[in-house]
């Protein structure tokens, strides 16, 4: 931030003291001295600092502050009016960093949250392995363990903008996506413990509740970096995320993170369930669906400015941040622009670049208060560079709501209001 | 993990099949098929599969397990029986990881909660500037922001421990630490904003609550890696942790880490306030009290086993983990002993190793079923090894309650329990 007057945040709103400076600040908010703007917030003793606050040993468990009730997930109800098989989103434009909050995480179930008591849990292992197993928790803790942050992007995340900008923020545009630390067992583990027959090449994991969700992954991933996990950002996992056990695989479509885990089938070939057939794979203009199509490509979003998050201070120093991420592994640099993707900016990439994980970029920029047409454009470290939303139908069409992983366009109008918008 | 059987988890525990393997297992859970132990967890469908669970939309910020209701922040009665000036205590021992969940970090206040509207805020910076200036949470939110991991420890933490072993739990004996992401404004940027004189060698932090809680920190320090934080974990900061605006400073004592900050005073030396005074400071043997002890030392301790998380499972593999830190940055290694300390092997550390953070670190053992004595000892970047007791009070008496980072042991005996003791 330069030392030029047009330049500091604040230049509008910043108080400066009439006198220079003040001795014995101590004494400050007693003086009643008279400030450039009069301030009773700097000149006065306020409530907070003359009474005892509300203690904190009541909540065992805390919440937010009460300032923050709108900082919540949000449905849409036209999309997901049944509660037997809904959907919420991530407030991604009111929150920062790369670590989303357990209460926070976005979550879609096919058939409401199942309660699970941890001693009632079993996970079973058979199909093509030299000793079908089956583990209790207890069993589970005793496996060695990993801590892995990862983000966890539903396939279906912007897939309503496929044909048109349709919903006004990003946490619905976009809010399908969380991340978080788990901790684990490698699935690497469980599968040697089992031992793994040569015919074996393909892993069918179902969940335990009643939509009994089932998803076919390939052996290799299976082994690679996949996690038998129980706890996310250093907590048992949340209810609706799969407790007590969900399956992490790093990188690739949530609906695969079968939630409340209950069976690993080690078989010669996918199974072709429902929810790899009817849904999960991609039409294409020409008739011919896409399948198999796992990876989460490269993306990201501008999360502040943006719809549910205005301009609301006027021109000057104005902080652009948002998201990106990438299956393949990390993002190796953002780009922003503020005129529609005419012109282009490095953001800065902040906070740890970790692989599959979200990263936080900024451009922090001196707005003059004209019309801006946002855009970010994310790359990952194997080179890939995220599509415009024209290069994106021209490769796959607009039949599919999977996987669409375009540029965004937030449009900034003068009075710092923000709208979904495209642009060509 | 071994091939062999008597390194397999669940060698006790595990269930096989009587037929080598199962074809078909969709059907799995209706073939009422007969089991080695004839599990019903297995072999029936239980409620979680066959009915619709509790949808989750009704939640918009979400809540843990009602089976977790255990992990919660407790306080020590006899300890923090005022509310005026309390403290309660992370469950380090029932958590994983390095992330701590908001709602469960530990919190020590010393006049209430305060609580303040965001738009009531104001931040001041007056004393040896150039401009004397007052910030807005607007203003704040318009300066380059950094994203940060990094512990906050109390320096009482361990401090009941330093005449002999008293709390028999690591929530009570070490759980004076979290460690989340903060997401806020260099200190640095607001000092260069107002314009440091030459003459400015301290700043006093103070906050806004009703005990005004006021701490000198070095210049130097500010200048450095400080933060003046609004985000924990990408939310909002917690009301209890200092909300809307808190100060970070990395790696020093947690009551420098002043919450609901107000104001930021430059001088010339440090102020000597009551919390710097006859409190946070440490008294030796020879009647001398050591002052500015601001870093916190390489310190660790085993959280499970623990008196509150004792081994049920018999003996076998025994999965032994903890954390550590230090606030000079890195932990480069951490040894762990099951005797008492005559002997060491050195643990796994796995998860992001930031400076300034915490780190989780394993030793996967096979456990004989006899007493164990165990404990943990760390080293930082710098060489700083954690020392035992002995030598803690070799050094520095046993009339400080502040800065212990000794080596804890935990007697695990045969039966799984698990105590607070000591060791020479």
């Amino acid at each position: 931030m330069g030392k030029t007057d047009d330049r500091r945040p604040g230049g509008a709103t910043r108080r400066a003291f009439m006198t220079s400076a003040l001795a014995g600040g101590a004494a400050l908010a007693a003086t009643g001295r008279s400030w450039a703007e009069g301030d009773p917030l700097i000149t006065e003793i306020q409530d907070w600092n003359r009474y005892l606050g509300d203690g904190v040993d009541a909540a065992p468990y805390g919440m937010p502050s009460a300032f923050e009730a709108d900082v919540i997930r949000r449905d849409v109800p036209w999309l997901t009016a049944d509660p037997v098989s809904s959907v919420n989103f991530t407030p991604l434009h009111a929150l920062d960093g790369i670590i989303t909050p357990n209460g926070l995480c976005f979550e879609r179930h096919h058939a409401g949250t199942a309660l699970i008591d941890p001693a009632d849990y079993r996970l079973m292992i058979n199909g093509l392995v030299d000793t079908p197993l089956v583990f209790t928790m207890s069993d589970l803790k005793r496996f060695p363990r990993e801590n892995r942050v990862y983000f966890l992007e539903c396939a279906a995340n912007s897939g309503m903008e496929w044909r048109g900008s349709q919903l006004n923020g990003c946490q619905f545009t976009h809010g399908m996506v969380h991340c978080v630390m788990y901790t684990g067992v490698p699935l690497r583990t469980l599968l040697q413990e089992a031992g793994v027959r040569t015919s074996g090449k393909w892993l069918l994991a179902e969940g335990a509740d009643a939509s009994a969700m089932t998803r076919s992954i390939p052996l290799e991933k299976a082994l690679d970096d996949c996690l038998v996990a129980f706890a996310m950002n250093g907590e048992a996992l949340r209810p609706e995320q799969g407790y007590p056990v969900r399956l992490c695989v790093p990188g690739w479509e949530g609906n695969m993170w079968v939630k409340w885990l209950r069976r690993l089938e080690v078989g010669d070939k996918p199974w072709a369930q429902r929810e790899e057939t009817s849904k999960y794979t991609d039409l294409l203009e020409n008739g011919i669906a896409r399948r198999h199509t796992f990876l989460m490509d490269v993306k990201s979003v501008i999360t502040s400015p943006s719809p549910q998050a205005p301009v609301t201070h006027g021109k000057g120093p104005l902080v652009i941040t948002g998201l990106a991420w990438s299956g393949s592994g990390t993002i190796s640099r953002v780009d922003v622009s503020i005129d529609g993707g005419r012109n282009w900016k490095t953001a800065r990439l902040d906070g740890p670049s970790l692989p599959k994980a979200l990263h936080r970029f900024y451009l922090d920029i001196e707005w003059d208060g004209s019309e801006l047409l946002l855009q970010s454009r994310a790359m990952d470290e194997k080179g890939y560079i995220q599509p415009t939303k024209d290069e994106l139908r021209a490769a796959r069409g607009v039949n599919s709501i999977y996987h669409n992983n375009s540029i965004q366009t937030w449009q900034v109008r003068q009075d710092g209001e923000v709208e979904n918008v495209e642009v060509s």
